[in-house]
Formats: structure tokens, sequence, C-alpha cells
């Protein structure tokens, strides 16, 4: 047993259960607020009479949604808040400060829901979390799209409820609407690169692969986590963002680029579900390369075969990706980008109260993950 | 001619022409702030080609939808604000204070544009504005719903670049946010009011139409206008805040009602439409003063012939309408309502900054309108 001492003088990571548990406080707030516009007993009638009508369960739809939507994952990035403010202080959390820290967290889940809710409708997907995706459960539709931006209204709202006093609420107003373009910048670049209907491995490159995942995934995955609470506990200087964002954006790009590795070199008990990005023509970083080093003849089998419904052509590629040794190059990306990242670690300056552990744990995370 | 002097010493009206020269310069903003990421070169190239793959034309997607959704309205909402500002103070505004205002303006066409992309795909319009929706536009499709995000996301930087060091600054954020999440709330609740699919009357009240109008109009159309003029001249206090909410909520709601009655009974040369309220179903407030005061047999034929995709259908309903009055219980509702809105104009309290004069602006552009 650790005593109180010794508590208050180690970081502490926290677990998805202890995470979870801020979520229903957060839930009430969302209600309270939308129970303060005057809509009072004749509207929760209506609600209640609402759910037998549409199939739905729970208080309002846009809140159900939350709980569908944002519970249920990992959640890998909402808790990495918590975590960073512990190691920024190295000590475990008081009560108050966790809560504070799982509340930016959850703002991170909060826009990670609203970008997925809407990124499934854009790309047709079946289902999520091995559940049917949001949008294509019953009742729900193109409603979805509305219950989106509510997920992302709801980020401000609790911003404004538990941060408005905070000397960096501006701040973090201002990283929350960047991060947003951001992402919805590359996933913009990433629609159009790779529409899902219309193979043209011309419009590939790793060059746009890069920028792709950039945006689309390492601003608000990798450098959004650490930003916020280097915001809460007020060291969010601009040389302490600044190192931060340049040792997170790559280290997000080798994230994705693991990610679209697993997808076929990954073992399906492992990764949760079958892999399927040839057949659905994904701007992979595994045929960005196949494109790189492929002879004229390679380069034929790619455009015969990449991007088609089939298990046939798929058979194809993934033959072609064993004959390429795209597994070998891949082992070389990655021990290439980890001594990269270990080394601008090494290097960071900690004078203004950013500390080399937030970093280490982040690698630590996703070095040889196999899920 | 009007001299110097008399210009400064009485407020003006701006025209569209006027407010559309604004617009350049904040897409160039927007712009620059899209170049400002390190992406130069070789994304503008891929761009270039992008577009003839996509057959798009323009710079950026996101600007283009912009300018096809943006531009092309009335710009009533977005114009109001320099009117107001120019009323506030009671003279016309110098070059900066139009820019400031103007800017404010675009923000709210901007929101505008966002919910209209949006709502366009959730209610699977076919046309806005005479040409196809935006979505419906060739190669765009749901890439439209990412579309619709970034042009919610341009308030935010312009209003980073244009306000950051506005004392209301802070206020203008909250506002906007909150704006768009009662109004979000609104295209909820009028979504599982009156699902086009499912015609149940049973759902419609007139509690029920008076809420999903306040929240899905009244808010960003009337009031948010109001609001941000008094913020931009740095007057809005509690109380100037709680008199412009008084008026313009049931000015809003006076409006939608007017636009329901002008669905039915107005001239298609007037509206530039034809209306379809009755074949989609709509929670207008037709119906639902139909339902408050229909005999049994008269509710059996709003249950027959409501919500039918086929004109014969339709037909009975306009019957009916006819049948009970509708067109005079409107009047009498418009000579009541505008009463009502006459005598708050007349108790308004100006001692801190507030001109009743723009409320009676906002009436007289909207009383006994055929269009």
């Amino acid at each position: 047993m650790i005593d109180e001492k010794t508590r208050r003088e180690m970081a502490t990571k926290t677990t998805l259960k202890e995470f979870e548990s801020v979520f229903p406080k957060l839930e009430e707030d969302l209600l309270n607020w939308a129970k303060g516009y005057n809509l009072p007993q004749q509207y929760l009638e209506w609600y209640k009479k609402m759910n037998t009508v549409r199939k739905r369960s729970g208080m309002l739809a846009a809140l159900l949604s939350l709980e569908v939507n944002a519970v249920g994952g990992k959640c890998n990035r909402g808790m990495s808040v918590p975590d960073s403010v512990s190691l920024l202080l190295n000590r475990a959390l008081t009560e108050e400060e966790y809560f504070q820290a799982a509340t930016l967290g959850w703002m991170i889940e909060l826009l990670q829901a609203f970008f997925l809710v809407s990124d499934d409708i854009m790309d047709s997907s079946i289902t999520r979390r091995g559940k049917p995706c949001w949008y294509r459960q019953e009742g729900v539709g193109m409603v979805a799209i509305n219950d989106a931006f509510m997920l992302e209204s709801a980020i401000y709202t609790l911003l404004k409820k538990h941060f408005r006093s905070h000397p960096c609420y501006v701040d973090m107003l201002e990283l929350f609407h960047e991060v947003t373009l951001q992402t919805e910048l590359g996933q913009l670049c990433d629609l159009l690169t790779a529409p899902e209907d219309i193979v043209n491995l011309d419009n590939f490159s790793l060059e746009k692969y890069s920028f792709i995942v950039i945006y689309k995934t390492a601003y608000y995955s990798f450098y959004l986590p650490v930003a916020l609470a280097l915001q809460m506990l007020n060291i969010a200087t601009p040389k302490n963002l600044k190192q931060a964002e340049d040792i997170l954006i790559p280290m997000g790009e080798y994230f994705q680029v693991q990610d679209d590795y697993l997808d076929n070199f990954g073992l399906p008990e492992h990764i949760g579900k079958i892999g399927t990005d040839i057949m659905d023509n994904k701007c992979s970083w595994l045929v960005n390369q196949a494109l790189k080093i492929a002879t004229p003849e390679q380069r034929k089998i790619l455009e015969d075969h990449y991007g088609r419904k089939d298990s046939a052509h798929e058979a194809e590629i993934k033959k072609l990706y064993n004959d390429m040794k795209l597994e070998q190059i891949y082992q070389d990306f990655e021990e290439k980008s980890v001594s990269s990242l270990k080394e601008k670690i090494s290097q960071i300056d900690e004078s203004q109260g950013l500390k080399k552990e937030i970093f280490e744990a982040f690698l630590s995370k996703i070095y040889k993950r196999s899920k």
C-alpha cells in the first residue's frame, strides 16, 4: 500500500474506469444546460413520447448520441490529459485537479465523436467499434449530422462552465477552434485525394499522405492533449507549445503509419477487425510506399487491383506487398522514427516546466504495438 | 448631395453591393490562413490538378463552397449588423467601422451557410436559391458535410483575426457558441417532430411550433445581429441584451409565422418559389392552427391528406385552409403581434445606449411583406 506522502511524490496513470466515472457529471451539466431553456414539462413529456416514436431511449437525443458515441472507446486521447498533467506535476492529482484534467480529456473525446459520427457518413462506413455506425442505427439517419454538431457544441458548453475563470480560457477556446479546423482541412484533403468511387493512383504520394495524417490525426490526437495539459497548469508558453508540437506531430504521423501497417500486416485477433484499406482505395502508407519503389510491372499490378471491392483483387495486392518486402521497409521506418523521436526528446529544454516523461509515456504506448 | 457634416449626423442603411464588397477581403484572410499551414507549392499544384479531377474551380474547395453558399443570398441578416451599428451611433459609419460591422455580418452569413448546407442534406432538399443544393452539385456529395464544418470554423478564424483585441472578444465567441447550439437544438426538435417519412399529426402543437421556430430561427436571425452590434460598440450590457432579446425573439417568431403563411397564401411570383410545406409534412404554423380549431371531420381531412407527396392531397388541405379561414386568423395574429411589438418597443429604456429605431427598422422590413 502506498502512503499519502509517496502518493503525492509520484505521477500516476489514470484508468479507463476512473476516467469514465467523470462522464456522468459532465452529462448532467449538459442536461442542465438543455433544461435551462424554457422547455420544461411540455418538452420533456414530448421527448418521452418521441422516444417511443423514434425508438430512442434516454433523455435527449443528443445526449444519447453522446453516450453511444463518446463512451465505449478506448479513450486513449482523453486519458492522456490527466496522465500528462500528473507527469508535469510529478505527483498524483488531487480530486479537483483530476476532475479538471479529465473534463478537458472528455472534450477531446467529444471532438473525436463529432469527427467519427460525421466521417462515417462521408465514408459510407458500416460499423464503428463493432456496432452499426450511429447514422445507421434505427430512427437516426441524417439526423446524425445535427447530432455531430451538438457533440462539437458540447465542448464549448463544458469549457464555459468549468474554465471560464481560468487564465487560459481564451487560449483553450482558440486551441479547440484551431485544431478543429486543422482536422477538417485534413479530412477535406483525404476525401479529395482518395474518393471511394474513383481509383486514381496518380493522386497519391507520400507528401500528400504526410499532410493528410498530420492534419487529420496528429494535431487532435497527439498535440491537443498535451497543449491542454500545459494550459491547465498555466505553463503553455510559446516555447513549451513549440517543443511539444515538434515532437508530437511526427509522433502522430508515426502512429498513423503503424495503423496503416497493422491494417494489412496486423493479426485480426489483435487489431479487432479485418483490414479493408486495399479494397477501400485508402491513401495508406503502404500503397504510397509501394508506388514509390514500384517497377513498371509492379505499378501495373497496383493499377489493376487496388481499390476494388473484391478479395481476389485484394489478394494480388497483398502478394505484391509481400514481394516488395513492405514489412521490412516498415520495420526500418519504425526504428528510424523512434530513434529520431528519442533524440528530440533527449534535447527538450525543461526550464519552463515541460517534462520529457510526457513524450516518453506517449512513445512507450505506441512503440511496437500490435493493436 | 449630402455634405460631410450631415452625413455624420444621420444613420445610413447599407446596400447589398456595399456589403458584398467586404467579402473578398475576408475570403483573402481565410485563404491566407490556409496558406499559412506549410502546404505551399506541392499542395497548391495538387489542388489545381484536383480541380480537373473533381470538376471544381477556385482555390480551395471550402472557399469555393463559401462563394457558392454564402454569396448570392439576400444577406438580410448580415446587413442588419452595420444597419444596427449605424442606428446605435445615429450617424454614418467610418470606413473602419463599416468594415468591422460588415465582418460581423458576414460571420452570421457564414453561420447560416453552415446551417443551410447541412439542413439541405438532412431534409433531402433539391434546390436552394434556384440552384441545386450544394451537396447535389457534381463532385460534391457528402463532402458537403465537411464543407459545412469549414464554413462554421471560418467564423472563428475571422473573429480571431479581426476582434482578438476587442474588449468583447470572449463575449462574441460565447455568443456564437450559444446561438449555434440553440439553433442546433431547434433543428433537432424540428427533425424529430416532423420527419419527412412519418406523418403523425399528434406530434404537432403550437407550443412545439413556437419552441422550434424560436430556437431554429429567431436567435440567429434576429437576436444575433443586434447582440453583435451592441458588443462591437461595447454597450452589450445585461440590460440591453435582455431588452433586445425580449423584443427580437417574438419578432423572429412572427417572421417565421409569416413565412409559413406565405408558403401557402403568398404569390409564387412574389416569394420566388412554389410552396411545398403541405406535401413536405412541415410543422407549419398553418397546420398547427388548423389542428387547434378543427372539428372531428376537419381533423380527419388533415389526417387523410397532410404530408402526402401528391397535389390532389395537397388541394384538399388548401381547400380546408380556406374553409377554416386561416387567412383571416393569420391577419388577426399579425395585427396582434405587431401592436404588442410596438408597445414593447415604445417602453424601451435607452439609458444604456440602446435605440428604439433598431427594432422599428427590423419591424418595418417585415410588416406586411409579400416575399
